[in-house]
């Protein structure tokens, strides 16, 4: 399959992130919330974790995009969310639901049903959790780690694709995408990622600065996992163990080429 | 301007620090938690993260100085701020204000509003934050990033320092800091520092412990700005990226020389 | 005194860690979650950050380890901390208590005892933590760093264990574990450490992560007393500051050969 020609060019948006500084609001778990803000830093976009009952949904109409993530949800912050989300979608802002480890207990499978009602733009997560979300049995992670691979979850994302109305991303060693109809995958990423906490929770954040600025939530999406993947394929060149490759990511965020990007960079 | 002589060398202040080990309590927002604390540790004081209702107020009597930053408030964390500043200042114990996004919510203001009529006996913020408090419009700032350089706020600090007796730091390109009467800055910073989050807390954080152990509130700031603003120029001169600034900011904190400082340092 | 045979190779630990990837649930405070998560992926095990009401002692049940830090307890977090300890009692699965700074105020008084009530598998503690809770007066720690040397705890320790019925780890210069009747030490750390925040709080987790395959309780702490202090030796002898040896840290817990363990290990 051939990648449309609008797909296949990820300088377009690091270059519109650059030149745009997103304000991309994150209601996000407390171990994520370092490692998000700094990713959306280092990119050239503008982090506010913003989730008090009091300004939460005020806050999302005036952000450029929304993020939320389920990881370290209290009752109060859902509530926060979902007011969030609602206030973005009639503002006709953008959000990404990061919906972690939703297979682990009843209270993320409720959670992550009241935020998938609220209409996000886009779905991101690993294959456990978007197989969960298809109503699809058998696919339980442990934890927060998905217990199969991604191409396992290729026919649950079009399927939540087609459910929900949004685009779906599965992470894993390859990445998928599926607005329900059209598909795309992205090569590029480094497997000592997965042990680096937040390093999914932190492409959210990302995510949703690329929706700021592009327009096709789809490429957006793909792009995000485009500017991720060959960061972390430069910064796990240079590091000796997980804690390098984390600072060595956000360095190579900051450092990395847009024209270098298009040619690193493997989509399909 | 000369620089008064108690001012220019914050040498004494660094070694202060090194010596007396001051424990700083802090209240502040999660995703500044890390960097804080790591801060403190690194320039050899004490940090204490304690904010709950039922300890914040009776831990302010113990500690040196008191730093309440109120980027991720929730209700009752400003409850337990507004009790902690009460109890440092009837004990007789600095504290600062760090106003973090106050123009960005109707929460954000009154939060503020609340705190400053505590008596903080620092506020440290970017431009936007220090115009909005002390009532100066156009400033609003986009999300936590300031809209204006720091230079278009030292009339607005000057008039908070006046109207709330407290000193007042506005940081960005060049530092200001007023008490009312007293003006100096600090000339020492990297562009870079920008793109690490929670950089202007952990310069909050910094700004109380060297209160806990300067008495003079304005030579205290500024030592704090100084000491803060050489390490990151050295962090800088080795980092690839915000990455690798961070975690050098840490290293330079811990290694600097007390008289390298005093030389590297620009105050006027 | 001679170290029993079957303590005196951690390497054994670390291969198990390894190869069952163990799912370890923290309770833990804001400042640790980013630490502890990293320690516990970078050593090969699975970490999930679980806290909320609703689902932590569902979450227990699941777990093959679970670890309570009492850093910035709320109120509604200790009763989640207290029944996650019930369910993992009452599931057959290990639980560690980490009573930060349990001195300090009235509040971490009373929740450290509603949690030791609910028979820890591993107490971990600084000295002044555990004289503390082992009802020695004279040792209250200044805010969360130990007013004394780990020696002077050893006998704390012992008396602590008995009460309890849980081996009592206290860290220091050199680390003392006691379940009451046994005795060992660890002397492999190193002094910058302690300028690392929650660098006992990650300590805490990989302790929940060793319990998770290692039945022995006492050879359980041992051996992740020498996993992190062998790892620790390592990272700082690369470091420059705290910054470095934090990075270098989890660096080294990844790349830790298991024969190398055994060597440079110093158990006693």
């Amino acid at each position: 399959m051939t990648l449309a020609a609008t797909l296949d060019r990820p300088s377009k948006t690091l270059r519109s992130l650059r030149a745009q500084g997103p304000l991309v609001q994150n209601i996000t778990n407390f171990v994520a919330m370092d490692l998000a803000a700094n990713t959306l830093l280092a990119v050239g976009a503008s982090p506010a974790m913003v989730h008090a009952p009091q300004e939460a949904a005020e806050f999302a109409t005036v952000a450029g995009a929304l993020t939320v993530n389920l990881g370290t949800m209290d009752s109060h912050w859902v509530a926060s969310a979902e007011a969030a989300a609602k206030a973005a979608v009639a503002a006709g802002r953008p959000w990404v639901l990061d919906p972690v480890a939703v297979g682990a207990t009843g209270f993320r499978r409720d959670n992550a049903a009241r935020l998938l009602a609220c209409k996000p733009t886009v779905v991101r997560g690993n294959a456990s959790e978007i197989m969960t979300l298809a109503g699809l049995s058998g696919a339980e992670g442990k934890g927060v780690d998905s217990s199969v691979g991604s191409d396992a979850a290729v026919e649950a994302a079009q399927r939540l694709a087609e459910q929900s109305g949004a685009v779906v991303v599965v992470t894993g060693a390859l990445d998928h995408v599926s607005d329900g109809t059209r598909y795309a995958f992205c090569a590029n990423s480094h497997e000592m990622m997965t042990r680096i906490t937040a390093s999914g929770c932190a492409l959210t954040a990302l995510t949703g600065a690329c929706l700021a600025v592009e327009p096709d939530p789809l490429a957006a999406a793909l792009h995000a996992l485009a500017i991720y993947g060959v960061a972390a394929e430069k910064a796990a060149a240079r590091a000796r163990g997980p804690g390098s490759l984390r600072m060595n990511l956000l360095d190579e965020l900051y450092r990395l080429d847009a024209d270098d990007l298009d040619l690193a960079v493997r989509l399909g």
